[in-house]
């Protein structure tokens, strides 16, 4: 589907994640089961549907620094309501504080520290010391085929359907139950249906691959606990390569560290999150 | 100063860390100017002191994920008031919110999300992909001499007088007007007066070195935005080995990611910090 056609309906991503204002500081959504990985949403998903509310709520339009803890499972195809306060509200930065609850149990708090990433001059330090993902081109990595089938845990991911994810072949093992140990899951990506990615999708994006410690341990359940984002520019139109890396397995928990690196070689989002392996829900 | 000496006067970080319970989820405590870099405080001790009253309200004892946004600079040699507040206690897993005032006004607020390492089997799936920060012995590694002379900025840190520092010399460029350009800072370090480092202290530890930054623009002042914290698992006794980098630094923001090795070779902490290079402050 073109961008073109996708506008005509509303992209998906910018449909999933609208909120309704129901006053003072509270807003309506529903918690689409498009973004799912069996019955769960996923993280990076529940996260940019608070951070909708959040940018209603914000004098400045972009997210820099968001920190999250998921407290709860929250519950697919069922409304949300999301709570938003500011915390400071500044010239250059500005600190909000949202609530997603469902039923009115809370399951999602974070705080998010807005900035003006178009506002940026360009003139401060300035220091590139990092490499974008070293990926084959984009017509040597294979595309996913879709939710359809399931993962190795077991279940059927819908959010593989919202997504155009061509994989690094060398980090696909996990597919086979022969992961390559290295930890490193990476590949190219954009949304299907054309949306173009921009400092609300990328909150989506730095938790939207398979979890990269199944190129260790393949399968299991894996639930963000915490979910950082640091978001330093808005991302040019066009594929993201993106990186995800486990480095530290201990005892179940681990973290996950992302970049993503936009089509005009920037490194648009760091991401670093702390998750735990479970065996897999017993039912989807 | 021996640990026992140290125990008969009570450690500083504990001294300084103190608060006091002031009904429903307050706690009075002094932000001590004895951790200061210039006239500010130091950005993980401010937020182990905040960390402390969270400890104090909670059923599970270890900082596991913590999450801090640092909303206004605080004063030093003042008092301040920390409300927490319980946002889901769990049996594995405690999360809770702290706001960190001054004379009424905000200038931190964390979510914290807790547990019991003590309590973990060693069961669970565990890989360690990473390796501990490449550091001189000990012997090899000069002493940082304390904070009587000013740091490259112009400011005189008083934190530096109460740590044991013992910089990797290649990382020490920043001294000279020299920085190698590789983002990085790492050393051996432990409390000077002997404390041993436990998951309190890593709070503050993981923001205790010169900035990474420094190895890339010496000088300027760069306070944290944004302090996220992973601590995997309670620290043996001795020395811990530090590494901190910053790879990316765009229009004066930067990350700085830091890990810490415990005496056991065990990576106990790991974190990730939002920082922005500004000028230095005009006056200490």
């Amino acid at each position: 589907m073109s961008a073109l056609e996708g506008a005509a309906d509303g992209f998906e991503f910018d449909a999933d994640t609208a909120v309704e204002p129901l006053g003072r500081g509270r807003f309506g959504g529903v918690v689409s089961p498009r973004w799912s990985i069996g019955p769960y949403p996923n993280g990076g998903y529940l996260l940019a549907l608070a951070m909708a509310a959040v940018r209603r709520t914000a004098t400045l339009p972009d997210p820099m620094a968001v920190s999250a803890h998921f407290l709860r499972p929250s519950e697919h195809a069922h409304p949300c309501e999301i709570e938003v306060a500011t915390v400071r509200s500044g010239r250059s930065h500005a600190t909000l504080e949202a609530r997603l609850a469902q039923d009115g149990v809370e399951r999602l708090r974070a705080i998010a520290t807005l900035g003006d990433l178009g506002a940026l001059t360009g003139g401060g330090p300035t220091a590139e010391l990092g490499t974008p993902p070293d990926l084959p081109p984009l017509a040597s990595c294979p595309r996913d085929r879709g939710g359809a089938r399931a993962l190795p845990n077991g279940l059927v991911a819908a959010i593989r359907d919202r997504l155009d994810v061509r994989f690094d072949p060398s980090t696909l093992g996990f597919a086979n139950a022969s992961p390559s140990g290295r930890g490193l899951m990476q590949g190219w990506v954009r949304l299907r249906d054309g949306r173009e990615p921009d400092t609300a999708a990328l909150v989506l994006l730095c938790d939207c691959l398979p979890p990269a410690v199944f190129d260790i341990v393949v399968g299991g359940w894996v639930p963000t606990l915490e979910l950082t984002v640091h978001i330093r520019a808005r991302p040019s139109p066009g594929w993201l390569a993106c990186r995800f890396t486990t480095t530290h397995l201990r005892d179940g928990y681990l973290e996950e560290a992302g970049e993503i690196w936009d089509s005009a070689g920037v490194m648009v989002c760091q991401s670093l999150q702390f998750a735990r392996v479970n065996p897999p829900p017993s039912s989807g």
